[in-house]
């Protein structure tokens, strides 16, 4: 006897890479980075609705694999990504994602989605967040140290949500930064290739530090950073692996996602237990201060947190009504009477 | 330009519900049950090769949703399972559930499956180990109480693994015994129907409780459990909520997965913390005793343990080779080059 379809609630919509990529072409890449800057902002601000779970690591001698939950009480959500510096050199992705939502009263999921692209789109949204608060008024140039598989994204989102004009590109791998140039040619920006981190960060209101491999750990030094720049600071976030010389910590006031997970992951682990930082959430709460004057260095150190692909799961998921983006998945099995489970078994043969 | 193929490492195998009940027809229930079985005991005989992180609960009014995680440093699993015990009443399930291969050494998930069914398959496996371990000789019956979802495959492990003949059933809803007693009449084994727990542990030297609902909490008193049986209690699964009452505990030899998992979520959390427990691997492994005379009372205290998942999902993995029940998911977003994220989606116009 062939099998009965499935119930409606037995179906998870699945957005696959390709449908991915169409969501964004379909929507528009800036417009879609300005809305889930909006997005995130508007779930940092009530902050304190959720359930704010340490990620889960496991670690393995070539990289990590960690599950990051959170909820708001209506919906779960978590992402899968693992982290694996020496993937590049074996064609592979560094960095891979998928994600999913669940409805927190039944239990049931209500969306899975490819998360490589939909976290690179997360993590610019999360920056560019951070400056629209901590960066100079207007600022027109931007400086992208690391020109890798973010590096695009971080810099749409600067133009999208801060009208930034100006790109200078430093990588230590010039293919890195010409795939960069190219990607970019038709963005209206204008973008150049600088010869060295410190040739890249001149005149720049904001320097953006995007690079993967841990080997590499002092991307900036006091000496390039001037008064006035906010440091965005994404690529060091996890144990043992930081971007910035200490010495530029102790000059600048530093922002984070959620402290107890920068401790250990972010820039900061390199400073003192009590190196004060402020919880980002709280900047755009009106319950601290962002940027007091122009001199000011500020630094988002920022790790990545369960709350920002909350908002993009969610961002997505809404999106996904009127496009038809996505495949439905038999993945929860949904016998009529919910105590035949084996019933329901018998019945497929 | 359309979308290039992605390419083969961008392909996760994605087990439906409708593969999943095919899988189990093709190979035939009863012989997976078994090779289930012994896939759990291999790895637990090699336990301390698992990394045994704790599961991760985000707990709300409703129930709970878990992720389990572990890893045997070459392959890395995790099953999403949620608890809600009200969902019956809305014609739910109160447990479904999906899980996930992936590859230690690249992070690239290799397996995502339902897994509301292979729960119930698992379960079952590692009620049969236990009981091969810990039962008395040839048993011939056994006592089932609570008949919802998980009772068919329990009875059919301990008939295939075991070589149990005779089955007691006792529901407090008839309709649950009724249900369970037609799902085997084709079993070859000879089931009963009984008026109450008290009846149906009448003669059988196997006693599985399986209720689902906090409010029941004392399915087995003290008088009713006779010298030499073994309890298999593998309802009693979370933070409040257990099924035997103390005193049998006091009578019983008790045996765990995973000890410091089961003193939160186990019948031992009525028990004083020193209450002794043995960690089933040890028993498998020959580090301790199992069975000791025929008059002893032994006790299953089962929570589920990542690892029975981590074994059912190779043992899926492994047979899904040879029979195609299987979609590729466009899950991993893979460009050609990996740091070239960016020009794949712009590519996908």
């Amino acid at each position: 006897m062939p099998a009965l379809a499935p119930s409606p609630k037995a179906y998870v919509p699945f957005v696959s890479v390709e449908n991915m990529m169409q969501l964004i072409h379909r929507i528009g890449i800036e417009t879609m980075l300005l809305e889930m800057t909006d997005a995130i902002e508007d779930d940092f601000r009530r902050w304190n609705a959720f359930d704010k779970t340490p990620r889960v690591a496991s670690h393995s001698t070539d990289g990590v694999i960690e599950l990051m939950p959170t909820s708001d009480g209506a919906t779960y959500g978590f992402k899968y990504v693992n982290g694996h510096p020496k993937n590049t050199r074996d064609g592979l992705q560094t960095v891979t994602a998928f994600g999913l939502l669940a409805d927190v009263a039944t239990g049931y999921p209500v969306l899975i989605t490819e998360m490589t692209l939909l976290t690179a789109l997360r993590t610019a949204a999360a920056s560019a967040m951070a400056a629209r608060h901590l960066a100079p008024k207007n600022p027109s140039t931007l400086a992208l140290i690391g020109n890798g598989a973010q590096a695009e994204f971080q810099v749409l989102a600067m133009k999208a949500v801060l009208g930034v004009t100006h790109v200078r590109l430093f990588d230590i791998d010039p293919l890195a930064t010409s795939k960069t140039l190219k990607n970019l040619s038709d963005s209206g920006l204008h973008v150049i290739a600088c010869s060295s981190a410190q040739s890249a960060v001149e005149g720049a209101q904001i320097i953006t530090t995007c690079t993967a491999d841990k080997q590499y750990a002092t991307i900036l030094t006091d000496n390039m950073v001037g008064a006035g720049v906010h440091i965005n600071a994404i690529g060091g976030d996890c144990p043992g692996k930081t971007e910035l010389h200490g010495d530029i910590l102790l000059r600048a006031d530093t922002f984070v996602e959620f402290e107890p997970q920068t401790r250990i992951e972010g820039e900061i682990q390199q400073m003192a237990a009590d190196y004060p930082v402020t919880e980002l959430w709280r900047v755009l709460d009106g319950k601290a201060q962002g940027r007091r004057d122009e001199r000011q260095i500020t630094l988002f150190d920022s790790v990545g947190f369960a709350v920002e692909d909350f908002s993009a799961l969610r961002y997505v998921r809404a999106k996904l009504q009127d496009t038809g983006l996505f495949h439905n998945l038999d993945m929860i099995a949904d016998p009529d009477d919910p105590r035949d489970l084996f019933g329901m078994y018998l019945r497929a043969k």
